[in-house]
Formats: C-alpha cells, sequence, structure tokens
C-alpha cells in the first residue's frame, strides 16, 4: 500500500560557457515540506469555496450544495473514503435588518441581528436607550434601570495577536441579550465584537437560558456605536435617547446539515488515527474565506502533501465540519458517531489564514522527544513554541473532551482576524498567499511528524 | 470696525531653583495661525454634523435639518450675515437594493443602485451578464452584444494622491449607464468607482442624455466584482451568468435644498470678495465626515481665526453649498444669485480632511509676489508649489466660469479617499485630528494673505 510520487524536474546546465545550453531531466523524490512550500491546493480550496458557493450557514441549502463541493473535491484530490455524514439540528435563518436612531437626532444605523435573536415583528420597534458601557455594567445593574428598555451594551473591542480577547468582550454577544432578557428588556443592540472601523457589523450567535424568553438582539458596526456614545453624551440633559429596531430572524424548526469526512489511510490499522478539523459552514453575510474556508485549505492541503510523500503510519482523518458557529453541531455529532472509535491526537484551524506564530502542545511526557523535534523543525518558519497546554479547537472539542486527547495547536496570528469576522468583508481579497503558505508549511511539518510516531498521543 | 482678540496665557517661570514656582499672566496678541494649530473649531463642526445630523441628501427633510443647525452654528461663530437661500432642484432617492449571483452559481452581492438609477420594479429582474472589462469596451461594444443584457464593466480604481484617476476610472459610473442604455442593456452593475476592498459599495450619480430612457443601474463593492470576474472565467465554456436585481429608486420631483451663507466682513468695502466652499449635503449612506462636513469645518474654521487676529480688508464669503452631490445645485444657484456681484477670488475644500501637500495657483502676473510669499508660508507644512493653474472644485465651478474669478488650490492628498468616498464607510472615526489641523493652519495662512491683498485677483 506505500506509494511515492516523484516530481520530474529540469535542471538546466547553468554555465556562461556552454552554448547551446544542455538541459537534463532528473527525478526527485517528493519531498512533503518542499512542495507544500509550493502549494496551491490551500487556495484552490478557499477560491471555490467562496466563488462557487459562497455564504454558506448551517442547516441551509447553500450548506448542503457545499458539502455536495466538497465530496467532489475532497475526491478529486486523491484523499479515501470521502463521505457526508449528516445529522438534524435547529436553524434560525435572518430576516430583514434595520434600525434608526430617532431622539434626539434621526439617522439611521448599520445592524445585523445575532443567531437565535427574537424577531421585532414586522412593525418595528421603538424604545428608549439605556446605556452600558460594559457587559459586566449590564451584569451589575437593578432590573428596574433595564425593564422595558433597549439595552445599548457599549466596549471596543481591542486587538490580540492570540485572540485573548475574545472571551471577554465576547460576552457582551454570548451571553449580554440572555442577561438583558432576564432583567425585562424588550431588546438589546451591543457595539460589534470586532476590531475594525467599517459600517459592516458583527454578527455571531447568542444563547437564551431555558425558559428565558429571547428577545430582538443585534449588533452594530462600531462607528455607529460611536456615533451612539456620542448622542448618549449629548443627551445627558436633553431629550431621552430612542431607537427604532426592525429585526425579522425566525427559526426554521430542524433541518438537516452534515459533516464532510475524508482520509489518508495509515499503513499501521492498529495506530489510532489522528484527527483534524476545519468548518465547513460559514456565517450568511460573507463567503467565509477567512472562516472557515482558510482551515479547510490548510488542514487539507497538508494532509494532501503527507499522502503524496508516503503513506503515513497513522490515519490522518480530516474533518470538514457543518454547522459550527450555529452551535458546533459537526463536532458533536463527529464525537456520538466516532464514540467507540479510540482516537490519539487532535488538531484544528479556525482562526484565518495568516502565519502561525506559536505552537503549543499537549502530549504525554513519554513524547517529549517528538514535542521538541516538532518545535525544531517549525523554529525556522519565525513559529515560537508557547507556554501553556494547547487546548484544540470547537470542532474537535467534543471528541477531545470525551477521549482525553493528545493536542497540538499550531496558533495564527490574530491581530486582524477581528476585523473581518463574522462580517460581510470575510471574502477572498482578504487571504494573504504568502501567510497562507506558511500555514500548509507548518502543518505539513506537523503531521508528517505525528502521523508516523507509533508512540502513546495521549496525555 | 477693527477688533482684536487676545488670548491670556499663563507662562510659568521655570527655575528648577525657585520654589514655590511663580506664574505670571501676560497678553499675549491673537496670532491666526498659532490659534489654527490648536483649532478646534473644524473638529467641532464635522463632530456635529455626524452626530447630530447624520446622512443629509441634497432636497430631502434631512438637508433641511442640516441647515437649520448650520445656520445656529456659524451664528454661533460670531461670522456676520448667517443665512439660507433656498431654491427647488430635482429630488432622487433610493429605496430597497438587493442583487444575486442565480448562475450557474447562487450568492448574494452587496449593491447599491447610483443616483437616477431606474428602478427595476418590486419584482427582481433577471438577465444574462455580458461582462467590459473598462468603460473603453462598452463603448467599442456592437449593439448586438449588449441589446437585452444586463451589462457589467469592470476595470478597479487605482490609488493616486491628487485624486487624478477618478475621472478616467469615474466614467463607467458617470456615463457607463447611459453608454449602456443606447445600446439596449437592460441593466447596468459596475464595479465600484473605489479603492477599497470592503463590502460597501460607492454611490454617485449617473446622468442620462434626454431622449435616452433611464435604466436600472447599480454600483457591487470590489470584492463583489472580484467574485463575479472569476464566474466570468469560470462560466466561459459553462453555463451563462445570470444575476437577478432588485433595485427601488424613486424619482420625488422638484423639492426644496439650499445654500447657507455666512461672511466675515471686509473693512474695504470697494474690494470684491473671496469666495470660499464646501457642501453641506452628503449622500444618504454615510455621515459624510470626509464629503464634506470636513471641507466646511476647515474653511470655516479659517476664516473664523482670520476674523478674530483683525478684521480683514476683504469680505470673505463662506458658501456651505447645498445638493452638490446630487448635480451640484448649490453651487449653481449661487452663481446665478450674485452674478451682478463681482468677486475676486475662489476657492474649496472638497476632498477630505487629510493633509495638504500641494499648492496650485491660478492669479494675474501681478499678483506673483503674493503667490511666492503663499507658497515660502506653506512650504514649512511640507506643502509643495505645483506647476499646473489651479482650477478650484464644483461648488464653485459656475461662479468662476461666470466671472472668471482667480484661483487657489489646497490640494489634499487623497491617497485613501476613495476608500471612503459615496460608502457608508465615510464616518467620524476616519478623521485624523492632525491632519486635519494642518488643513486649517494652510487655509489660515492663505486667507490671511489673499483678505488683506487690495491688488488684482482675477488673472
Amino acid at each position: 500500500m506505500i506509494k511515492k510520487h516523484h516530481a520530474l524536474v529540469a535542471i538546466a546546465a547553468l554555465s556562461s560557457f556552454s552554448a547551446p545550453a544542455a538541459a537534463r531531466t532528473v527525478e526527485v523524490p517528493y519531498n512533503a515540506v518542499e512542495e507544500a512550500k509550493k502549494d496551491t491546493y490551500a487556495y484552490d480550496i478557499i477560491e471555490g469555496l467562496t466563488t462557487e458557493i459562497g455564504p454558506r450557514q448551517g442547516g441551509t441549502e447553500a450548506e448542503q450544495r457545499a458539502r455536495d463541493w466538497a465530496i467532489a473535491k475532497l475526491d478529486s484530490l486523491d484523499l479515501y473514503k470521502v463521505r457526508e455524514e449528516r445529522f438534524e439540528m435547529p436553524t434560525w435563518v435572518r430576516g430583514e435588518e434595520k434600525a434608526w436612531v430617532i431622539s434626539p437626532f434621526q439617522m439611521p444605523m448599520a445592524i445585523t441581528a445575532l443567531g437565535n435573536s427574537a424577531s421585532t415583528g414586522e412593525i418595528p420597534m421603538e424604545g428608549e436607550v439605556v446605556y452600558f458601557p460594559t457587559y459586566d455594567t449590564l451584569v451589575a445593574a437593578d432590573t428596574s434601570q433595564v425593564a422595558g428598555k433597549i439595552v445599548f451594551v457599549d466596549h471596543q473591542m481591542k486587538r490580540t495577536q492570540d485572540g485573548s480577547s475574545y472571551g471577554q468582550f465576547g460576552r457582551a454577544r454570548f451571553i449580554g441579550p440572555n442577561v438583558a432578557a432576564k432583567k425585562g428588556a424588550k431588546a438589546i443592540i451591543i457595539r460589534s465584537i470586532g476590531t475594525d472601523n467599517h459600517r459592516n457589523p458583527h454578527t455571531g450567535n447568542t444563547n437564551f437560558e431555558p425558559g428565558v424568553t429571547p428577545i430582538p438582539s443585534g449588533a452594530i458596526s462600531n462607528p455607529d456605536a460611536d456615533n451612539l456614545v456620542r448622542q448618549v453624551k449629548l443627551t445627558v440633559t436633553k431629550k431621552p435617547l430612542m431607537v427604532k429596531l426592525l429585526l425579522t430572524p425566525k427559526n426554521l424548526g430542524q433541518q438537516t446539515s452534515g459533516n464532510v469526512i475524508a482520509e489518508v489511510t495509515g499503513t499501521n490499522p492498529s495506530l489510532p488515527p489522528i484527527i483534524i478539523a476545519c468548518h465547513l459552514d460559514s456565517w450568511d453575510l460573507a463567503t467565509g474565506a477567512f472562516d472557515d474556508a482558510s482551515g479547510c485549505g490548510i488542514i487539507t492541503a497538508a494532509a494532501r502533501h503527507v499522502k503524496s510523500q508516503k503513506w503515513p503510519k497513522r490515519t490522518i482523518r480530516i474533518l470538514w465540519a457543518g454547522a459550527e458557529e450555529v452551535g458546533i453541531w459537526g463536532g458533536k455529532a463527529y464525537a456520538k458517531a466516532y464514540k467507540d472509535q479510540p482516537h490519539a491526537l487532535a488538531m484544528e484551524s479556525d482562526f484565518g489564514a495568516d502565519r502561525i506564530w506559536r505552537v503549543d502542545f499537549k502530549l504525554p511526557d513519554s513524547a517529549k522527544a517528538l514535542a521538541d523535534k516538532i518545535a525544531a523543525d517549525l523554529a525556522p518558519l519565525g513559529i515560537v513554541r508557547g507556554k501553556d497546554p494547547a487546548s484544540g479547537g470547537a470542532d474537535v472539542g467534543a471528541i477531545i473532551e470525551a477521549q482525553g486527547l493528545g493536542i497540538i495547536d499550531l496558533q495564527q496570528d490574530g491581530t486582524r482576524y477581528f476585523d473581518l469576522h463574522h462580517t460581510p468583508d470575510d471574502t477572498l481579497d482578504k487571504i494573504d498567499l504568502e501567510q497562507l503558505r506558511q500555514n500548509v508549511v507548518a502543518w505539513t511539518i506537523v503531521l508528517d511528524h505525528v502521523a508516523n510516531y507509533e508512540g502513546e498521543l495521549k496525555p
């Protein structure tokens, strides 16, 4: 079952004295890392998904078209056991979305509904705004301040290379609407969880606890939030600040989503597989180049380069997860479907296409030499070794938790990630080909090591 | 009528030996240029217009609110003869705007209608796309290629510091729809006339010749145009490229617009005035910080600083023109209203708020020493002297043409201007305060010279 690929390379005899120049053809063994440096697979996947499919929200017909496309693409790459594994999940879809300041001044705002937002109905909802500079001040507020009002949560997210600010700033979106609803707010608008200054608000899921009735919940763009803050300050002693909202999303009930899976089959079936993941679905506002066509391109290209060199000892299973954005349904479905099959190690790419700057490990002590070797091989790419244990990504979270897997995180530079995240601006032109290839090279190095490592990978 | 303003400046006695530090208060004569370096008037005007008025399209109720605001603001700045001069003009307003690719792939596009576009009606229009890489290829096309089709004109605008690329690339918008309509196209979409890569298409007026029936005309964002071009290439040998458009703008007929005018009155009534202009209206998609609240802030702040030093010999008339974007109606109305009053010199600020990098003159030979002195005084600000004659701006175009005025152009750096121009992104956060102040300083220097110059200014 071992296959070898060879590239025919023409090497010109370079001599200023030889005329005519002689050319000879030699056979050079395929070298996965060298080929990864010239990779075209990753960009090809990103270009295809963004051009031929476009937005592909979990549970929609567009996501089904994306799965059909994915299967054809993975087949065309000579990967094995390419398959779709469907599941059902509750599906929320966007409707109209408009917003206006109506007092003390009158002007429109750029708004987008958060996933799981309630509808205002077709007649716009008007209300007085109650301002909270941060999520924490909303939490601390008395119900009497909030009841019957439209909550506005401010607090502009700041850039971090590692994306670590998302957790703290993101609470306004993740659970702010639930907090506001429990305090009796009639609706909530939040400043977008994003670092840009464009009029493209950032969507994303929010979640209401069981028993809490969802309220209309939207994010306004950073420039609109800046403007609203100025109006809050101007209206301290004047007329109340009033806004009008039209958000008409709908719940479609249970719809079909699915994972697409492919494999590079290992030569030693007794070794548990490595699972590598991205997510195929995107938010509906953009074509999802950064989030997460890139991840699918990177992991697939790397696995393909490893396979082309020689079949590895361990199986590499490639998971293009469905319905990640709207509740990590694909990752959970995978963990359930494969709960009886032991896995060894999990990796994920879901943070754009900019360069990898850090590697983190979570491996057993017995694999110290492996980790050291990987770190040494990544160092020439400018990648530093982190101090904290790897934690994985959303789509492999459930299988990691169920089986206690080894993890390696190739951390991408997130400096500009939250300029684009969940906005209409997440499009193909944002891909930097040089940085994308650095990702593919790093992934190829790591996969080549771990898929040919026969020792224990679970910590 | 001469007034002098003095600033009280506290100068701390700086000595490491004196304890306690003594402070003494001295009276320093008002220096217009030094005050301009600390200017707050310009930003205050921009902040006010964008925060308290927002979008203010010519002919709409929002523009009337802007005029009311402008009059109060100019009065509060102790300017003279503050007044509104209304006129009537035909008014077109935006409706719904949506677009989709429907074959060979299916996905939405970000589109905005061009001013004077026809409506598709409430039922979206579908059609096959005929692709033109440039405006010139559309002009050269045979009617048989275009008739019954939806024209798509590509050709991405490139950045220039002086904005000179606008004329050539802009033809696709200015007259592309007219050309397409005359060849029988059912609609036209153009790549936005812009240099950014955001999903915010650039609007702007288009014009149809008398006798040509307007067609639905829209601009798609650069990322959407990129995508459509990729689809054109993919579909060369496959299914036709089809799009669906929903554009429902309306013509409201004659509506009221108006100019707002104020003056710094000169001490010598026999000297013809200097007219300085900006435009008060904006496009409807944004709050118009760059286009052109900035211009109104800059010219007004500079005139105010000149007045505070001492009343100049010549009157400086400040024109905040109405309805510029939609047909330069305010500038034309001004020229008509003041046709019998001789003017001396015209200047305009309508190219954002970034630094002035060049000064151009159109003055009589007799004013050579004046021009040399102005150029010398501007040089420390990094401003170079241009070789070509000044040409003025849109709002002063009609009065210049009617009276053959002298002109001085303070050319602003337009490198990022067409990232924002006519998009939803033209908002207050884009203002760079340091560059804005450099504009005010340069304008103050120039106005101080020309308003105190008693010689001939007309070439």
